[in-house]
């Protein structure tokens, strides 16, 4: 698949693509490995990575939505999506939203993670979006600061309603 | 168009409904009469209405999307639209967002838009998501008791990034 940004060129070159199904497994370890995901995802039993596939095909069938991955020479080390949505606020024009940011432990402070983000701040312009936004889990002090730096301002309350 | 449910009674029936292309001015008055919208929505100049044609125009056509109406009587007093995203994460389930909740001043306190909340909680949860998701600006206080009662809980930042 046709890399979307080089993020990084040493050791080797880190590549920004979107997400193949056989990532799927790679991506699913991210979110398991993460502090704050670690009760709610991972591939434990025969049928779960079943349903983290069929998720990928729809996220995959739809454009509006982009799952990506950067790529160390073969080796998912970080992922994110980006969705492009539609609402009539702001004279009509649409939104970029960014989920599952997730970094590699080995690859926190490579500068792969900002490189990440600030292709798909330049591909929300792209489109034509008004706005990039996300939201970052109260205890993730330092994911603030780092999206504060990337030019984000925390001017909302990110509010959830679990359903199970 | 078939009413969704029925929100209120007295003194007539309120029925929620999918916003309709007659509708889109009366969507665009409750975002202009909105405090913090103020300044980016309504319409003012030729072309503005029909930008907010164009972006109903691709909700309307995307069944991930739902642009809903409080209707009282053939006049639109409320307005919210519903989202369904899929992702990886929380194991593949599908997530829904509100965005662009408004209710006109004259029906405040009347519990419309408290019903109009439990009919799209319980539409996320008839769709199987396992989160309902919504950002609310940090100075509407009065909106996050409101978000609080029905069960959410401010748990992120919302952060935004402006791009114009």
């Amino acid at each position: 698949m046709e890399p979307l940004a080089v993020l990084a060129s040493v050791p080797a070159p880190v590549v920004l693509r979107r997400a193949r199904p056989d990532d799927v497994a790679a991506i699913v370890g991210l979110l398991a490995a993460d502090q704050l995901g670690a009760t709610r995802d991972g591939v434990h039993e025969p049928g779960d990575l079943a349903a983290y596939e069929q998720a990928f095909r729809a996220i995959d069938a739809d454009p509006a939505h982009l799952l990506l991955v950067a790529d160390a020479g073969g080796t998912v080390v970080g992922t994110m999506q980006l969705s492009f949505l539609p609402g009539l606020a702001r004279r009509g024009t649409l939104r970029a939203q960014i989920e599952a940011v997730r970094i590699a432990d080995s690859t926190r402070g490579t500068g792969i993670g900002g490189a990440m983000m600030q292709w798909a701040i330049g591909e929300a312009r792209r489109r034509g979006c008004a706005l990039v936004q996300l939201t970052s889990d109260k205890r993730r002090t330092d994911a603030h600061r780092f999206y504060e730096r990337l030019g984000f301002a925390a001017t909302h309350e990110g509010m959830k309603l679990k359903l199970r």
